[in-house]
């Protein structure tokens, strides 16, 4: 599939993340006025709550986007969500009839805050990125034991905290926790130091399950696709997580990135999962291909200098597809609802330069990264920006799914002394 | 405080469960009609929806009980939970001069059908029962390592599934699961054969919070308390839950009694946690009695025969309260939302018929239970009928949460061999 062009010349460019071929989804407001729905073209947003408003979308008896919130759209099914998405097109493509209706309704994505793209009703965290669990497993328990047994045939994944999600552009606070040094005897309540991001992709549920569904149907439930970062104190994980896995160090937040990519705009980009060392069960077969090549990158910046690249990877690097992990998620019974939110799992590729971690970049502290300014880094700084990026490339196009950003900022003074 | 006597006249018995001195908070509905929130009072549901849009309560400019649920309620703090639960008294007392417009307002419970007493926003559940943590951890680890070290200086906790709390009396379908049986190579996709309950009580996170709290804090955001069953998966726990927790096993159901009982019912029951082995960190210390004086019990009935006590305990033998569960979960800055659910972790006490689990009653099955049929039980067979009770006995009354009740179904069909 080439460029589709549209009547918005920013987006004809073979660069640019938002041409008509992706039409991602968000929620955004300009100055002060309440958060609606919009969807990205080129530098500008269609404001999607106004053009249903005005007779230009019509999907549905009830409106479909007068919560700020993209929720009651994935409510609506595929077939809906095929139909938004050709009425989109029709609307935005060069020589649109339609043009001088729309134009009215474009606002600069330089003049809108982003919110939360979606009301996020669980969210689950998957460890299901081979490198990146055979380095982790390798820096606790040496390489010959550092996969879990259970780890080639299952897709290992904890329940997370949904109310910790934020958009691209929180600031983020250093957590307080209980931990432990390893020369001390006792924990102590301390400021992490140890603070680390994790490179993923997060899966949105669209169509809500209740009970087991198979690969194929968990793919064809799934609404689409953003950047994720698990914000993780490492040092609050080591100490809590035996043995019933990360709580505090995994809930002070999560970042993902402002605009929903739709499985429709993915579509060209599906890969296959790897080669298996054992065969999956029936339950987790692959039945197609359900990963994307999507180019992924981190980038840190200390307070006021500018950002170096600190890896770069690929979500084609993960043993377990986002369908696989829902399939998963389902086998006891458990129901599954729009809105659901399903972490990739820390994506790394087989060199060290394509780690998607602090702990794996500086090997647990012990290899420390050098910026560009001169400075090191085992993990996050106060006054650090991280920022993921995610790009999948067509022929002459690409779809973007924005920047995924976040500082880190000094710890409050000690909640408990007051 | 003695017994407060009702014009409801069943209220008034020593034995009652739901005297004038409880007024427990549920959702119901009568022969298909929508279910609305009501209060139980001996006998009778008052119907607190039909109450409030008859200008018999009017607490809010908004009305609060005009969904079935007691969220909006929460929301509104401990200022007007009081507030209501003073006007429920002077509606209900024996000599109340408004006895002629509520009676027309009450129901009889039995006829009434009982639903989720409120929307569960997420799910926490811990492991703060340390008879439970060390039985577990000898049957895994042997006693010299029963209790993992962190497990004597803070709360552990994981996160659970909100999607997969149901009502009492809703069927439990037993699982599927991949599960690795000790004398085989390699997993299988089975119905569970090591499926189990876990008697635990509910906190109910009224108010919410945004960043740290202290355990006195987290006291007084907590609306109320339920009676709370997390069936378990013990075989599918055993292959998923190394490194990152319980996931699948958890995920089928958690059952909770259909009756909010409120933090005020229960203030002449509270009790102190148990002295210390190590001094807790400031932000987890006792800063008052936290637990409460609350008498639980297990039943277990198989098809068509009458029901066994199987163990009894109570709630006093936590080694966390709720408060500092609350307390912990905030250390990270998670913010924490009214609906929120916190699961005590299994409650057993020291002796073998005091333990909550058939885990620990049958000591992973080496030690089946006999039932009073003759019939004997490691796990749960098909048609068994669990029941969890709880009260708290005072001075010429009873506060009674009424029943956790599942019935447990036989699996499906494998789902994947369609």
């Amino acid at each position: 599939m080439p460029l589709m062009t549209s009547w918005v010349a920013s987006a004809n460019d073979a660069t640019h993340p938002f041409p008509l071929n992706n039409l991602p989804y968000g929620v955004f407001s300009t100055e002060g006025d309440d958060p609606r729905c919009g969807v990205a073209i080129g530098d500008m947003i269609l404001d999607v709550t106004a053009a249903e408003a005005e007779g230009l979308i019509t999907l549905s008896d009830e409106p479909l986007f007068d919560m700020p919130f993209w929720n009651p759209l994935m409510e609506e099914g595929p077939a809906v969500w095929t139909a938004l998405r050709a009425r989109l097109i029709s609307l935005l493509a060069e020589g649109s009839d339609e043009q001088a209706k729309v134009e009215p309704l474009l606002v600069k994505q330089e003049d809108a805050e982003m919110h939360l793209p979606f009301a996020v009703s669980e969210y689950t965290d998957f460890y299901a990125g081979r490198n990146h669990a055979f380095n982790v497993g390798t820096m606790f328990r040496g390489p010959e034991n550092a996969l879990p047994p259970n780890w080639l045939h299952i897709p290992i994944g904890y329940n997370g905290r949904a109310s910790s999600v934020v958009v691209s552009g929180t600031d983020i606070r250093r957590p307080w926790g209980q931990l432990k040094a390893p020369d001390q005897d006792l924990p102590a309540f301390l400021p992490s130091r140890r603070f680390d991001i994790e490179l993923e992709m997060g899966a949105i549920v669209g169509t809500p399950s209740d009970g087991p569904i198979t690969v194929q149907e968990a793919d064809d439930n799934i609404f689409g696709y953003v950047l994720l970062n698990d914000w993780s104190a490492r040092d609050i994980q080591a100490w809590e997580y035996q043995p019933l896995g990360p709580f505090q160090a995994k809930a002070t937040a999560t970042s993902i990135s402002p605009w929903i990519v739709t499985k429709a705009a993915l579509e060209p980009f599906r890969c296959d999962t790897p080669p298996r060392e054992f065969e999956l069960l029936d339950h987790l077969k692959d039945c197609g291909p359900m990963l994307y090549d999507i180019d992924l990158a981190i980038t840190m910046a200390p307070a006021g200098q500018p950002a170096t690249t600190i890896a770069r990877t690929n979500y084609n690097q993960m043993y377990y597809s986002a369908a696989q992990q829902l399939a998963h998620h389902t086998t006891s019974g458990c129901p599954m609802n729009t809105g659901d939110l399903l972490g990739s799992g820390t994506i790394s590729g087989p060199t060290k330069p394509e780690r998607g971690s602090l702990l794996e970049l500086s090997w647990g502290g012990k290899e420390p990264l050098t910026l560009d300014s001169g400075e090191t880094r085992s993990f996050i700084e106060d006054g650090d920006t991280l920022t993921l990026t995610g790009a999948a490339r067509g022929d002459g196009y690409t779809i973007g799914f924005g920047e995924c950003v976040g500082t880190v900022l000094p710890a409050l003074e000690n909640p408990y002394s007051r």
